[in-house]
């Protein structure tokens, strides 16, 4: 069967992304929205107002959470749902490779992450935030030395290639991205002081992962995505 | 740029499943080769001799997890991963939808189940095969209040369709069917009898997700799937 693959991308009529401010799942999908140019209509939830519990939010999502995507009258929830949405509904720039080999990696990639990093990564920003930090102590350092071994696998990635997963900006970076973000600034907290002692600087434990960090932060668009909350106490 | 999107589906030149009996990841891939109709070969580890961990399987996943497929000389794993993979690769039978609309939804309920249900599940299940059950009974409880809370959602999902999305057998109930297989012949053992008391039987709970169970088991190819370690002493 002959199809056209890739068309002039098909203009989304209506797009838009209910988001929170500093959620990691949220700045996923804000990353592929640049990356693929796609006009959107930003929805900024205020999570300290509960917005993302709202009876209209719950509609759309009952269960509550951010990001959820509307696109027209179709809803997908989920970031890398998401994130999988869009590339096959939007396949320019591909964010899941161009073949299934890639694609089998960039997935792979995420897989691991999801399974071996973010229950850690979550369990520690949880803790800082919350200024839990010596309750748990025995049980963040555990998370911590997790962290920190999966962020030594992807340091080895980037030491040989500019991207998590071969020669292009995918998937893989944008699920990755935000939560580095995240740790970093959770670190940064004095409470973390401890914590953070072998994983800070980035720049002198982990250089090729800092490299990474700041390819992405002069992507096309990337002020955009950058978690409106942090600017005025942007902490470097 | 016009292609040939689906021609008479590519034969994989050697195809090799590693996995393990009992395996809820294993049995995911196990389902989904058999589906799409793909020749395979069948490496059956044994846990118990540790030969998922052994320096040649150490080599293919560092992580020491099963399943593992290599596809001549390529490798995948996590188990979401060697689906999507599998698909994008021999996209007869398809196993994420025929849009990027049914993809998002597929996706979108493989991600809840991962991660709403399966951290509860793999407590559940663990407790019972290890026989801890009484000294974690609460933490069980809770879990179990949890996975019956999904099995709702999944139920609800099942008595307007045959499948868990939309009209067409697919990879969220790949994902889904083995854990619900492993739960049961958890639940069946007299130690997790309390725990169960209000799940099991199926048929009575969860009349739909039994019927669809009985829909799974008498696909063709099915046996071929099924734990050979549970043959011998079948429960049901």
């Amino acid at each position: 069967m002959l199809v056209e693959l890739h068309p002039l991308q098909s203009s989304p009529m209506a797009l838009t992304l209910y988001w929170g401010s500093g959620s990691p799942f949220s700045w996923r999908v804000l990353l592929a929205l640049e990356h693929k140019r796609l006009p959107y209509t930003s929805q900024l939830l205020q999570f300290d107002k509960q917005e993302h519990q709202s009876p209209q939010m719950l509609k759309l999502n009952p269960r509550g959470k951010v990001p959820v995507l509307k696109d027209g009258d179709y809803i997908v929830f989920e970031s890398v749902a998401i994130l999988y949405y869009l590339d096959t509904k939007y396949p320019q720039e591909p964010i899941f490779g161009s073949s299934a080999e890639e694609a089998g990696v960039i997935m792979r990639v995420i897989c691991e992450f999801q399974a071996y990093a973010e229950p850690s990564l979550s369990k520690i920003v949880k803790a800082v935030f919350a200024d839990r930090v010596a309750d748990d102590i025995d049980e963040l350092t555990d998370a911590m030395h997790a962290v920190a071994r999966e962020a030594r696998t992807i340091e080895g990635r980037l030491s040989k290639e500019q991207w998590i997963v071969g020669a292009h900006y995918s998937a893989s970076d944008m699920v990755i991205f935000p939560w580095i973000q995240v740790l970093r600034r959770a670190l940064d907290r004095s409470v973390a002081a401890e914590l953070g002692a072998r994983f800070l600087p980035m720049e002198r434990n982990y250089p090729a992962l800092a490299r990474w960090i700041r390819r992405i932060e002069s992507l096309p668009g990337y002020e955009r995505t950058y978690p409106p909350h942090w600017s005025a106490t942007h902490i470097r």
